[in-house]
């Protein structure tokens, strides 16, 4: 937890950019995986912690804007409850640490928001992600559940972008720990990871090292030989001499913040040479990208870097054909790099996604596209010191997409599809670091992780 | 996946079972952690497993007995779906291996059932456990989310229990692979675990022997050197020489069938003298009760010997006085033992939690207990062939409730508050098996997985 100064000058902050009515702060709860008592692992939402600190289930905050008055919902434990639990610190003492005085038995929080409903009063809250939020705003507020989501606050919403976007050195310095954990998690891929095992195997023990650093992975981690399988979540495979495996796997810490990190490598001791030029192209892609990632340059641009460098290379192996930029301007790239770029990161992977990345990587004046491709690029605003975003180019050969725009002959003047025959079974590569913008360039957040043809090979 | 031939027969049985109506079998969602996409591991609820055999995320079912009609609700992938995901088994063909050839789209169900609730037909659907069952009975079936647990179909939860409670031959080889893989675990701990180690990087680890075997763990991982805190999941200690470490963890197959074992262990290399006495109580009332395991017992009757067998032992240590019968006549166990024996596993760790232990593990005449120790005894009815049940007494030494006790001076005829304040920091001992009923008696399943003293100091 930071200081609780830290907390009250955020929501002194948030309070002036929002300017009036009553801001509600939904708490998660604990999620029954089979029933109620079989839980998963408690997650916290993220823009709780960021304004509360308090990494527990089942409580819930009002920041009354117009009063001038902070109020934690939640339950004490019972004498009964401490029989089962243990010595517990009270919720009014944790809430103390976080500079809230106030503190209400859970049962209070109906009537409380109804009375702030009667006296017309604005409530300002964020949209649901999940069922049981969707529930309380119903019950709470009378909001149905269809509405939930359109009737959340754009000023909340923009208020809080605002301040999460922006990274502060104590933010910064807990972001290096969870981007060191993803370190160790894939120095112990780069150098384990061997012909014969299960993809679940090897996930399995990276998922350990995140938990042993005392936090959890941040997102389910992709461990595949099928690294052009964007939404894969099977990890059935037994990996195979000769394959790629492409890993992307990141730790958060105690305190929730995120690391994301992609790394491909030869299952066995070496890359084919094939493997190794298309490595060659994503990796000057990575790094041509992370080079212009400073104040000022829209992410977007260098998306479009990325996605030119991508192409460069595969015109260089005879695949792709013409003028590279003019190439991009035509979507040719979306055949081989159908995703974004990266994406902010911070207390949750895709930061603020829950939020709308409308309002996180784009402005009022930017909108996100809508075509294939660009639709999938969750950041495309000017990078401003401050911000942490994800820099992960890759290259996808995707069976399906292939054959449906060989069928077509789209594009076919930049496309030689007989040569790209040979790369139908290529499989993909990702190479991803995660990136602070710095007041006149940028930093790779943690420890070193090899990425260098030479430098992976000498791990395995 | 069991065969076709399985799940038919499965729902033929509960269709005679239920008798008329239509039945509604929801299935579970993906659930966001801190936004929409970023889940949890899938967990498929587990009805639906056993009559559906389907384990992917929002799909649902319907079994109309009236029209001897089953369908199965859920979307195929479009090919832009499969650009993301790479090829897979469309839903229809999934369908046909567990029997149901009718299927149709998940925007359907809502259209279907409110033709169902126009013709007064009845609907059978179980409790919900998660937020997003009850959204679903709210908006397809008009059920008030606070009314959607007394409106679940009491006819159903009894016809389940009556079939999942007898687990069959192929179940039975399933759990097996469910203790085997949880034995696996609790051999890297005692083999492992070292003093300086803390509690979640052991905890971590033995969660990647669950994955790396093709499932998960059962239930979040207890692995604790204060085994007397019964619902703590916190890991944050470092474990220290001369500590006892206690470790409740099992494994779940790819099929979802569950293991839960636990066992104490010296985090040195022995016992201490007053330990290994005290580990010797508990492991004496541990295979006494595991031998009365046979048809015809009353699971209450056994948890009765197990406390007997442990205030027998405490009175040899000078700490409970009087008969151990009396005692137990008494309640004097629940100081020491306040939980109960065991409960019903198999596809669930505390199997059908969700449906009520009222029908899962007690009868029409035998009704739960409500006083202390007796309302946490999940399973109390007369053992039948067929029963998977766990057997874990243990003995917890909890200071809030011996200060209690001791300042009310309370059985004091029992116990000798003086003598005890020796035990007052002891911490907690479990030792726990799963237990098939068998027609003569019982049997363990699963590896051996050692519990004698002098086989757990040799694994140290």
């Amino acid at each position: 937890m930071f200081s609780k100064e830290t907390y009250i000058h955020r929501r002194q902050t948030l309070k002036q950019k929002v300017g009036s009515g009553l801001i509600l702060f939904l708490g998660n709860e604990d999620s029954g995986m089979n029933y109620r008592d079989n839980v998963y692992p408690f997650r916290q939402d993220s823009s709780f912690l960021y304004y509360f600190g308090l990494d527990i289930p089942s409580i819930h905050a009002v920041i009354d804007i117009d009063n001038d008055q902070e109020i934690i919902f939640g339950n004490e434990l019972t004498i009964d409850d401490i029989v089962w639990t243990g010595p517990k610190e009270p919720l009014v003492d944790k809430a103390a640490k976080v500079g809230v005085s106030q503190v209400m038995p859970l049962a209070a929080i109906d009537g409380f928001l109804k009375v702030i409903l009667g006296k017309k009063q604005q409530i300002h809250f964020l949209p649901p992600y999940r069922a049981e939020h969707t529930l309380k705003l119903q019950e709470w507020l009378q909001v149905s559940p269809a509405e939930a989501s359109q009737k959340a606050s754009v000023t909340l919403i923009k208020a809080i972008v605002s301040m999460r976007n922006y990274k502060t050195a104590e933010e910064i310095a807990e972001m290096e720990k969870a981007v060191d954990t993803s370190v160790d998690m894939h120095l112990d891929f780069m150098r384990n990871a061997r012909p014969g095992m299960t993809e679940k195997e090897v996930a399995g023990k990276l998922q350990s090292i995140a938990i042993g650093a005392g936090g959890d992975i941040s997102y389910p981690i992709i461990l595949t030989v099928n690294g052009e399988i964007l939404h894969t979540h099977t990890r059935d495979l037994v990996m195979r001499e000769g394959q790629m495996g492409l890993c992307d796997a990141g730790a958060e810490t105690a305190m929730r913040y995120c690391g994301d990190l992609t790394r491909t490598i030869p299952m066995g001791k070496q890359f084919s040479s094939l493997q190794k030029d298309m490595y060659q192209i994503v990796l000057n892609a990575q790094n041509a990208s992370v080079d212009a990632c400073k104040p000022g340059i829209l992410f977007k641009d260098v998306h479009k870097l990325a996605a030119t460098k991508l192409l460069e290379g595969l015109k260089s192996l005879g695949v792709v054909k013409g003028d590279p930029e003019e190439a991009v301007e035509n979507d040719v790239h979306t055949l081989f790099f159908q995703c974004g770029l990266g994406h902010m990161i911070g207390l949750d992977v895709h930061d603020m996604e829950n939020l709308g990345e409308q309002y996180v990587g784009y402005t009022d004046d930017l909108v996100k596209g809508t075509t294939f491709g660009w639709k999938s690029l969750r950041l495309g605003r000017a990078l401003e010191p401050g911000f942490v975003v994800t820099v992960e180019p890759g290259l996808y050969l995707i069976p399906t997409l292939i054959d449906r725009w060989k069928a077509e002959n789209k594009l076919a003047d930049f496309v030689d599809y007989n040569k790209l025959e040979i790369l139908r079974d290529f499989t993909g590569i990702r190479i991803e670091d995660n990136v602070l913008i710095t007041e006149t360039g940028n930093r790779i957040l943690g420890k070193h992780l090899p990425k260098e043809v030479a430098e992976v090979e000498a791990l395995r």
